[in-house]
C-alpha cells in the first residue's frame, strides 16, 4: 500500500469497524473501498442537527396527502422529497447501531442492505407500480449523481478552501474498478438487444430478462466479494496508523435500534409512496420528462444525506471520507441495489430487465470513465471538481432535451 | 506536485508568463497544462527563419488567384495551405508581444483567442460558406491530428534520439481530463440523435441545436476555468525551480504588435478564403472525400506551426514543451474553438449544431483514450510514438475509405 | 524505469533471451512486454509431465476419426480438443530450441510465428472451410480469454495464496497500450459499416476488405516494432538485476528441433481438422451457437497451455510471468495472428474482412479497458481476479444468449 508521504497522520484511514458506530449519516458507504476518521464526529453531530429540522416537512407531507379537500401534487412531491432526507439519516443511524450489536458478518450485511435504504424504497415502490423506466432512470441517476454531482461539489468546494487534497488511492482503485465492471454489465443488455434484433431469430423480452437475471447474479456475488475484501481480507489497505479516539457517545440498545429502524423505514416508505405517486402529475405540470425526473430529481433526493455529508467532509479536508461516500454509494447502487431490484421485480410478479436506454448507458459509462481518471493520482484540486460538474451539467442537458417517451435501443 | 527525480533542473517547467514573450510559434498552447523552458530560444529563432522562407508562397497564391487567365485550383490550394503556416507564426508572435503589454488577464484572453487563429479563421470562412461538414471535420481532425500525428511524430523522433524522455505528468493530467470531458461532450449530440429518432416525438434539428448550444456554453466556461487554474491558482504546478534567464530580445512596441497582428490576421483570412474556396474542386480532382480533406488536409495545415515546433522540442529533449503544445492545442480546439464556432454560426445566421458523424466521434474518443494511456506515467519512448502514429494511420484509412456524403448517425 | 521498492531481487525480471531456452510451454508470450525468471524451471518440468499424459487423447481422436463404423462427433471434438493441448506444448518447446540455434533475429521471428501455433492452425483450417464467423469468434475469444479467464484465474488463485503480488508495470504498459490500439483497430470496420450503410454510395464488401487489409498491415508492422522494442532497444526495461542461474538441461540439436516441430505441427493440424470438422454437429447437439463455440470453446482449447502455466506461475508468486503470458498472448493474437489470418485468407482465395460483430467488438473493448485498469499499479490481489472473472462471466452470458446467426452491425 502506497501512502502519500505528505499525508498527516490524522488524515489516514481508520478501520471501518469503528467508524460505523459513529456516523449516522454515512453508514456503509465508506466501507466499500474507503474509510473514515473519528475526527469527523463533531461534524456529523451538527450535520444531524442541521438535517433534523427538515423533519418538519414530514407532517406537512402527511397533511397535504390526507387532509380532506387538499390536492396539490407539486407541494406534496416537494415536501415528501425534503422530508425523506432526515428520515433516511435516522435509518442510517439505527442501522449502524444495530450492526454494531450483531457482529461483523450480519452487521456488514445489514449495512449493505440499509445503506441505500431510501433509494431502495423509492425504487421498490416505483417498481410495484410498474414504473420501470423511473426505476432504471433513478438507478442510472444515482450512479452518475454520486460520482459527478456529490463528488464534484465536494472536490470543488473542498478545493476552493484547500489548495490540494489527498485521499487513499489504493482503496479508491478497488471501488472504481468495480464500477467499471458494473458499467460493462449495464451496457450488455443494450448490446444484446441491438445484436439480437438483427438476427432472424430476433430479440425477445423473455431472453432479455434471463440475460439480465444472469448478469444481476454475477454483480450481486461480486458485491459480496468486494465486501469481504474490504472488511476482512484486506482491511489493512483501509486502516491508518493513528490511534483511534475512544468513542464517548452512549450506544443505543438493540431494541431501541430495531424500533427506530422499523419506524424510520416505514416513514420513508410512506413518503416515497407520496413521492412516486405524484411524479406523473408533477412531470406534466413542470413539463419535464419522466426520465429527467428519475435521473435528476429522484437521484438527488435519494442521495441527499450522502451529498451534504460528503461536502462537509471535503471542507474539513477529509477527502478520504468524501471520496469514499461518493464512490462507495455509486458502487452500492450498481452492484447491490440494481441486482436486488431485479430480484424484487420477480417477487412483485413484474419481471424487469436491466436494459437501460442509450443515453442512460452512455451517462453511466462516461461518469465511470471520468471518475477513473480523476481518482487515479490520489489528489484532488478545484479544477477536477469543475470537470466533474461540467460532465454532470452536460449530461443533465442531454436528459433535459430528450423527448418522452424515447425508444430504448 | 510530484517532480520526477531524474529530471535535470533545466528540463523543469518555467512560468508561462515569461515564456510567452519568447516563442513566436507556440503562443498559448504551452499554458494549457504545461509550460516551456527558456533554453528553447535559439531553436525558435531558427524555426522562425526556417518557416519565414515559406512566406514566398503567399505572393504566389495571390498571383494564382488574381492573375487573369489563371485557373489552377489545386496549385492555389497547395500554395495557400503552405503560405498560411509562416503567417500563422506571425500572428502568434504578435499576440505574444501584445499580451505581454496588456497585463495577465487580457493577455491570457488574447492568447486564448489568437492561439489557434489559423484554425479559427479557416473554419470561420468555411462556416460562412455553409460548409458545416468541413468545419466539423476540421475540428475533429485538429483534435486527433495534434494528439496523434504531432505528438506521435515528436515522441517517435525524440525517442529515436533519446532513449527515455520525461515530462511533467501533473500538468498533462489536467489537460487530458479536460479532453476526456470534451470527448464526452462531442458524443452527446450523436447519442441524442439516436435516442430521439426512436421516440414518437422524434428528433428535430432545432432541439439538436439548442442541446449543442447548451453544451458549448458549458465547454466554454470550463475552458476559462482551466485557464484560471493554469495561469492563476495552480501555476506552481507548472513552474520549475530554475532561475529564468533574462530575456535579451528587444520587445515590440504595442502599436507594432497591433499592426503586425492585424496584417497577419488579414493575410491568413485571405489565404484561408482561397483554401476553402478551392476545397471542392481539389477534392473532386484528387478523388478524396470532403471529410477526408477536413480531417487530414485542413487539420495538418492549421496546425503546421505547432507541428514543427513540437518535433524540434522533442529532438532537443524538451518533452514538456512538446507534450504541452500537442495536448494544449487539442484542448484549445475542443474547449474554445469548437464552442466559439457554434456561437459564430449564430452570428452568421446559419446555426450549426455539434453533432459529429459516427467516425469523427469515434476518432476523437479513441485519440483521447490513447493519449490518456500514453501520458499516464510522465515518460515517453519511441514505441509510444509508433503506437500514436499507428492509431492515426488506422483512422486515416477509415476516413479515406468512407463514401461521400455519409449519413450522420 | 520505476522498480517497486518492496520487490525482492528474485522477483525481478530476467532477460527474455535466456528464458526462451527453458520454458517449453510459454515460448514467446513473455517477451511481448514482460519476461520470466529462471526459478520457474522445475515447475515447467512438472507442467510438461502433467500435460504429456494428455497425449493419450491423440490416438483416441485418430481412432474415433478413422476407425470404420464409428461416428461420434462429440467424442471426436472433445478428444481432439484435449489432445491439442500437449502437442501445442511440444511445438512451443521445439520452437524455443530452434530459436536458440538460429540467432536472435530469426529466432524472434520463429517465436512470433509459432508462439500461437495452435490458435493459428485451428483458425487457418476453419478459414479454409469458409467458417469466417468461427475464425473471428475465436480471435475475439482468444483475446478476451487470455485477459479475463487466464489472468483472472491466475490473479484469484495467486491472490488467495499470497496477500499481495507484484509485477513489472513498465513492461505491462507497452503491451496494454498495444492492446488498446488493437481494440481501436477492431472497432473501425464496424464503425465503417454503420457509417457507409447510411450514405447514398452505400457499403460494399470489397471496400470493407480493403479497409481491413490496410488496418491489418498497420497492426502487423506495429507488432514487429513492439518486438524490436522488447527484444532490442529497450530490453533493459525487462531485465532484472539478479544473476541468471546456469541452464543445465541438455539442448536439442537443430535437426531434432526441426523434426519435432514438423511432426508436432502436423499432428496439431490434423487434430484441428477433426475439431473444426465436428464444430457444426457438436454445436447442433449441445444447442449452443457457432459464436459461443468460437468465443468460449475454441478460445479455451487454443490457449490451454498458457492457461495452466500462468496459473502455476501465479501460485509460485511469479506474477511477472503470469501477467506476461496472459497479456502477451492476447497481444500476439491481436497484432500478429489476426492480421496474418487476413493475409492467409487472400492466399486461400476467400478474402476475409476484419469486421467483428457488435458483441465481439464490445467484449474486446471491455476486456482491454479492464486490463488497463487492473494492470495500472503493478500489484494484484484476489479481488482483482474476481473482477476479471466477473467480466468474463458476464460476457459469457451475453454470448450464450445471443441468437444464431446474428446480424453483424
Amino acid at each position: 500500500m502506497i501512502v502519500p508521504l505528505q499525508q498527516p497522520p490524522d488524515r489516514k484511514c481508520s478501520p471501518p469497524k469503528l467508524d460505523e458506530r459513529k456516523h449516522p449519516n454515512l453508514p456503509s458507504k465508506c466501507r466499500c473501498g474507503l474509510s473514515s476518521s473519528p475526527g469527523a464526529r463533531a461534524v456529523f453531530m451538527s450535520m444531524k442537527l442541521s438535517l433534523n429540522w427538515l423533519l418538519i416537512f414530514a407532517p406537512i407531507a402527511f397533511a397535504l396527502r390526507f387532509w380532506p379537500g387538499q390536492a396539490n401534487p407539486t407541494a406534496l412531491f416537494v415536501c415528501s422529497a425534503i422530508a425523506i432526507v432526515p428520515v433516511a439519516g435516522w435509518i442510517g443511524r439505527a442501522t449502524e447501531e444495530l450492526a454494531a450489536r450483531v457482529g461483523e458478518g450480519l452487521g456488514g450485511l445489514l449495512n449493505a442492505t440499509f445503506g441505500n435504504a431510501a433509494e431502495l424504497i423509492i425504487a421498490g415502490i416505483a417498481l410495484s407500480k410498474g414504473l420501470t423506466s423511473v426505476v432504471k432512470a433513478s438507478i442510472a441517476g444515482s450512479i452518475i449523481g454520486n460520482i459527478l454531482l456529490v463528488l464534484g461539489l465536494s472536490v470543488l468546494l473542498g478545493g476552493l478552501k484547500h489548495k490540494e487534497q489527498r485521499f487513499n488511492k489504493t482503496g479508491a482503485r478497488t471501488a472504481v474498478i468495480s464500477l467499471s465492471l458494473a458499467a460493462i454489465a449495464l451496457v450488455i443488455p443494450t448490446v444484446f438487444h441491438l445484436a439480437a434484433s438483427g438476427s432472424p431469430g430476433g430479440w425477445s423480452p423473455a431472453v432479455e430478462r434471463q440475460l439480465s437475471l444472469g448478469i444481476s447474479v454475477v454483480l450481486f456475488i461480486t458485491y459480496f466479494c468486494v465486501l469481504a475484501f474490504t472488511l476482512k481480507t484486506h482491511k489493512h489497505f483501509f486502516v491508518g496508523a493513528e490511534e483511534e479516539l475512544e468513542e464517548k457517545t452512549q450506544r443505543w440498545t438493540k431494541s431501541k435500534a430495531v424500533v427506530v429502524l422499523m419506524i424510520a423505514t416505514g416513514v420513508v416508505a410512506l413518503l416515497s409512496e407520496f413521492l412516486v405517486g405524484t411524479i406523473e402529475s408533477v412531470r406534466a405540470s413542470i413539463g419535464v420528462t419522466e426520465v429527467f425526473v428519475g435521473v435528476v430529481v429522484v437521484a438527488i433526493v435519494g442521495n441527499a444525506a450522502e451529498h451534504s455529508t460528503a461536502v462537509v467532509m471535503a471542507l474539513k479536508n477529509k477527502m478520504d471520507l468524501s471520496v469514499g461516500i461518493a464512490i462507495g454509494s455509486s458502487l452500492q447502487i450498481a452492484l447491490f441495489v440494481a441486482p436486488l431490484l431485479i430480484f424484487l421485480s420477480y417477487c412483485f410478479g413484474r419481471p424487469m430487465d436491466l436494459e437501460f436506454s442509450l443515453p442512460e448507458v452512455f451517462a453511466v459509462v462516461a461518469s465511470v470513465y471520468i471518475i477513473f481518471q480523476i481518482s487515479g493520482d490520489g489528489e484532488t484540486n478545484w479544477i477536477e471538481g469543475v470537470q466533474l460538474l461540467s460532465v454532470y451539467l452536460i449530461l443533465g442537458i442531454l436528459f433535459f432535451y430528450l423527448p418522452e417517451p424515447f425508444a430504448r435501443h
